[in-house]
Parts: C-alpha cells; sequence; structure tokens
C-alpha cells in the first residue's frame, strides 16, 4: 500500500491516510473495521473535480439556458435567460460575486433557467445532455473537457480505499444525476453510490403504455449540502461513514458525522493553496479550516501534498 | 441453475424465472445484460415476508403507541393512542376494514402516532427498538418472530440472482429504516440497497458536539408506493431495473418501469391463493393479477408453484 498514492508527496497527510486505512482493514488492529461498515463519503465539487471559476455544473446550466433561449425567444424577456442570451457580463459577474459574498439570490436565479430547460423531460434525456457537455464542453484556463479535470491524487485516494475494501460514495452538494453521467467512466464509483442534490420527479406513461421517470423544476428539500449532507447519507446508505473528505463549509457536517462515529476516523479537507497549479482561495472554507485543527481533520495542502494535479 | 430453487415446484414460473436468468447472464447470449444493470427490484410486504392479517410494521406502530400511551398518560385523550391503550378492538377492527376497502383514514391516523412515539430520536435508537420488536414479537398464527415469516422460495430467488451477478433491491411501500434492522440477516440483502418509505430526519449535534440524524414526524413524499416506486428507485439506482417482483397494485408502476426496459424482462406477481398455508386475498391486488396476463408478467401461484411457504 505504501506505493498506493503515487502523487502524494511523503508529508504528513500522506501518512495519515495510509496509517488510518491500513488500521481499520486488519482484522488484528483494535480499530478493525468490518467492510459493511467500512464506508467513505467524498464531496465532488473541489474535492473530486475543479470547482472554480463556476461549479462545473453550472457551466452545464448556462449552456442549456442559451440552447433554450435560442430555442424558445419568449424565454427571452426574463432572467437568467435574458443575461446568457444578451452575453450580459456585468449581469452574470454579480451573480459570481455575490455568490461569492454568501449571497445565494443569482444563483438560484441561474438554478430556476436550468431545471427549467430539462422540466418534464425522462432522466434519461437529461442524462445524455449531462454526458455530451462533460465530454466536450473544455474548461478556459486548462483547455479540457470537464471531466478530465479530476485531481489525480483524489482518484489514487479513492481507488486505494476500494481496494482496501471501503465502500466510496460521492455525496455532492451539486446534482447527483449530472454526476451519475459520467462517476463511473472517471472516479470508478457506481451511480448507485452517487448521492446528491436532485430536483424532484414525476411518474408518467407514454402512448405505447411505457412507464417513465420525468424530470420537474421543483427542487427536493433538503439540499445535500451543509446539515442536508448527513441526512442524504442516512437516507442512501443508513450508517454512519467511519471517513469523509471535503473541501468547504458545506462539507463540516459530513465530516462532524463522519469523524463522530466511535473508534479510529479520518476527516479530509482539502485546501486549495496552489494559485500557479490550480487556484488558492479560502473563501467558503473559512469555518472548516478552523474547526480542522481542533477536530483533528487532516487537512491537505494542494501546495505540499500533491505531486501532481490533475491527471496526466 | 438447475437446483436452484428447491422450494420451487416444475411448474411455468421456475421456468420462466430460470430461462430469464440464464438469458440475461450468458454473455453469448442476444438478451445478456452487463452485471452493472442486472438490477432487480422486490417489494417486500406480501412479496418477501408475510403481510396479513395486518403489515409487520404496523404491528410494530401498535406496540410503540402503546408503549408511548402507557409512559405519556396525557395522550392517551386522544387518538390513536386512546383506542390502543383501551384495547378498543371495535376501532381498530374499524381501521382495518376501511382499509381494505381502500379508506387510508384509520391507517393513516396509526401512522401519525407511530411517528410521533419516535419523533425527535436518533436514528439508531429507532433501529434498535425495531430490530427487539422483530427478534421477539411473535406473529399469532404462525406463532414465530415476524422475522421468521419470510418466504422461502423467495429468499431462494433473491440468493439465486445474486449469485448469478444480479444486484437485487428491496423498494418497500413499508419503512426502509424498519426493514434495515434486518435485511442483511434475513435476506442478505445490504442496508444500502434496502429503498422504503420514510420520515424525514433532522441534523443536530449533542451536548459533546457529535453529530446526529435525528428523526422527525414528518413523512417524506413521496411515499415508496405506486408511482413513487419508479421514482424511489431512480433516486436510489439510477438505472431502469430489468426485472421487478411485487404483489399488490402498489407494485404496478414498478413493473411497468421495469418491464419497460429495452430487451429481455421478468415482472413477477406473488398471488396470495393459499388460505391454507398462508392467505388467500385478491383485496389490493385484482388490477395487478388483471394486467399480469396482457402484460406478460409471470404470475406465481403460491398454492400450486411453491413446495414449502415459510423457512423450516
Amino acid at each position: 500500500m505504501n506505493n498506493s498514492l503515487p502523487s502524494w508527496n511523503d508529508t504528513g497527510p500522506k501518512a495519515a491516510i495510509l496509517n488510518f486505512i491500513q488500521a481499520v482493514s486488519d482484522p488484528g488492529n483494535a480499530n478493525f473495521v468490518p467492510p459493511s461498515e467500512r464506508i467513505a463519503t467524498f464531496d465532488n465539487d473541489g474535492t473530486l473535480w475543479l470547482e472554480k471559476p463556476l461549479y462545473i455544473q453550472l457551466q452545464h446550466g448556462i449552456y442549456a439556458i442559451a440552447k433554450m433561449a435560442v430555442e424558445k425567444p419568449e424565454v427571452r424577456a426574463r432572467q437568467p435567460f435574458k443575461a446568457v442570451f444578451e452575453k450580459d457580463m456585468a449581469w452574470l459577474g454579480q451573480v459570481a460575486a455575490d455568490f461569492t459574498k454568501g449571497d445565494l439570490h443569482g444563483v438560484m436565479t441561474l438554478l430556476s433557467g436550468y431545471t427549467e430547460a430539462f422540466d418534464g423531460i425522462p432522466v434519461e434525456a437529461f442524462e445524455a445532455d449531462a454526458l455530451a457537455f462533460l465530454n466536450n464542453a473544455q474548461d478556459a484556463r486548462f483547455k479540457k473537457p470537464y471531466k478530465l479535470l479530476t485531481y489525480q491524487p483524489m482518484l489514487e485516494l479513492v481507488h486505494t480505499l476500494q481496494e482496501s475494501g471501503f465502500q466510496v460514495y460521492i455525496t455532492s452538494g451539486g446534482g447527483r444525476d449530472f454526476m451519475r453521467a459520467v462517476v463511473e467512466e472517471i472516479y470508478n464509483i457506481p451511480r448507485a453510490m452517487t448521492i446528491g442534490s436532485s430536483i424532484m420527479f414525476q411518474y408518467s406513461e407514454d402512448a405505447q403504455g411505457v412507464a417513465h421517470v420525468l424530470r420537474t423544476k421543483e427542487l427536493e428539500q433538503p439540499i445535500d449540502d451543509g446539515p442536508g449532507k448527513p441526512l442524504h447519507i442516512h437516507r442512501a446508505i443508513g450508517r454512519r461513514p467511519v471517513m469523509a473528505a471535503g473541501n468547504s463549509d458545506g462539507d463540516i457536517h459530513m465530516l462532524k458525522y463522519a469523524t463522530g462515529h466511535r473508534g479510529l476516523t479520518l476527516g479530509l479537507l482539502v485546501h486549495h493553496d496552489d494559485a500557479e497549479r490550480e487556484y488558492a482561495y479560502d473563501e467558503g472554507a473559512e469555518k472548516a479550516l478552523q474547526l480542522a485543527s481542533r477536530s483533528g481533520w487532516v487537512v491537505v495542502s494542494m501546495k505540499d501534498d500533491w505531486k501532481e494535479v490533475f491527471p496526466a
């Protein structure tokens, strides 16, 4: 197992991770955890893949809003279709600036346009659209399809855990069904082990009497973020994880839930401090970083602890 | 595989089941389904275990209501605590009679007392209570703990599917967290693969700062029954099953969803027609039985197709 995290530097976090895995996987160790309870939950945006300058799914949202504005001129009279259609960078910049300050109003307007764009369509059609976007749309800075902007060290961690008998789940504040389009390909995590936020669904039968699950534009509550994460984890898994990894304040409750498990646990916080290879930002992670030291969570410095950031 | 369903008679359903499993599991067969998509969903009450004279979970509800009425005299002034505390068989009999006729009013009153009895407690405490009940409380007619009143032929079917690479899920109209107390022990189905109805949850931290998931008394919508079943299946699994098994009208939408999968599928309907060894009733299954023949679903006669009903 000592060679199982090749993209990690030989610093404290790598040792802490390997010691933890070793202890809970060894039947002779006092901290042994049986495989059925050896559960790890990973946040997605900013933990497993890029989340700047905008959440990747929000880029898909803008793409879908633009497409709808082209196809249905009548929606251009209102936001967010108007701003996206007119490429109103002042309006979009304001949304981003407000979001950074914790004001979600603009993002919710974008989200409402996004869910409206797929209202009433079968879940398979949404997934096909998400897959095409993730395969083809490129990030402006890194000039690569979004699905390739995963963090290589975190991929290695997921696979090392899986090889050590862990059940690795994604618990994304973002949309579960968006991620499911690629999780098996990019993470080797089954779609059934992908938890996240969602819209509500509706049952329908087509003219041939075939049953379908259709999307609605209504958000399911609670979303899978902050205090919602442990609730989603309980609903989907039914067990408290022994390990959790996140990168922002939205992951605090999940980290507390996992590290509240009896016996040895591991809480991991990815710290974005590498402006050169990725981004450097503490915004939205201030409380988590503060809590980490007194909670014993391992803070991973992208700059110091990772040899590589993205897959070669 | 020909010896894998020993409690099934050599009648049509056994042959249909084995032919289906053989076809979708054989890479050389035109109907081959890769393991990641080889998904089967099973209803629980009346399909995997006994549901008469009352749903087993409703017995747990009455038990919990009685306990609360003993501990908190003030609740005895109102229903359902009053009737349960006073052992008012007229009131309880009316609930059962109304339910048979499709009037859910009384059952909803019982359910509200049941959810109230566990309002605000950690999910682990509810599960411990459910487990103690399922281990100890006995069915009046069969004189056995409820958890032993599973259907032996259906257990064999679940295990045969699992051995053939199927991912077998439970999708219960009843409470998911109630079933999770015993699914691993009695079915060999992981709790994460147990889908069902639920109450909503709340995040909380105790005096030591440890995070907990608490129950509320509010029902999650939609419940996992009727048109809600395919929605719950999509949410939890993210793929359309190729096989589904049920026994009542509440399973129709799930059966349509699974048999709407492209290629070979299997819809199974357990018909309770064995008053001697179990019960004979079509109530609540009339539409499903009617649909079965024109939909190609396999109807399993408990009387004719099963050698044994319960485990020895």
